[in-house]
């Protein structure tokens, strides 16, 4: 079983280059940008003007295949892909959420994208609710966070 | 462009039908179920234990079509379909946020499932912090709780 994916619309970042994009401990991700969607989606952005926070779906249009365990930027051991946001996953889907800002008609202003400019999108949702940070485990980065706290 | 996406897993829930799951105002999402990867993919699992939240990525694999204005069951309006959670979507994409009670091999034991039994899962990511609900704004579903309550 196949699933085939269309572009909704575009990411217009500051970021060209990987490397470009802030990771790793205490990586901020307060760059500004727009979401363009295509305009035959344009109405189905009615409405959502009222949201503080979206989540963004979309595709990793420039990493090549995927790999099940990986060393991640904020650790020195390898992990499952399913317990990191390694770009190098079987299906390449990214998620963010970022702040709503502002609408022009097709185009979402946004802050907090990590996604290099063109990225694919292939969906946005409302952002909810939140899981209280209190009840959050966070396994193995919690342990590195630890570990390099520790080393300084 | 196309982007072409294949299960990793497929969800093991206690709804069979669309009408058994929680919809709309107060609906609680506490159902407790199994996600099952595909064993091929389970070294990709290393580590995810230690995660107490996960973003279960997925396909809405029994809505047919789509629409980009719809009214959902928590308003008498319609609203875009980027500000709702509609199954009828662009890209039949789901995002769920479940709390992880267990691990069992290929097997992820979890609570706060609201797909289909048998839904094909596309990625698994670990939840690691969240907004504030003080920061969020929740538009028209603010609105529409508002007026119900104002009618009671």
């Amino acid at each position: 079983m196949n699933v085939s994916m269309r572009p909704i619309g575009f990411v217009r970042s500051p970021y060209s280059e990987t490397a470009q994009v802030p990771k790793g401990f205490g990586a901020q991700h307060d760059a500004e940008g727009t979401i363009e969607i295509l305009p035959e989606y344009e109405l189905g952005l009615t409405d959502i003007e009222g949201f503080s926070h979206l989540f963004v779906i979309w595709v990793f249009d420039r990493s090549d295949g995927w790999e099940l365990l990986g060393t991640p930027p904020t650790d020195t051991k390898p992990h499952g892909v399913f317990a990191t946001r390694s770009p190098y996953r079987p299906n390449p889907i990214g998620l963010t959420v970022v702040k709503l800002v502002g609408r022009d008609g097709a185009k979402l202003r946004v802050v907090g994208l990590d996604m290099l400019d063109g990225t694919p999108v292939l969906d946005i949702k409302p952002y909810l609710s939140s899981i209280p940070e209190s009840e959050l485990r966070r396994g193995w980065l919690d342990e590195a966070e630890a570990r390099r706290a520790a080393q300084q």
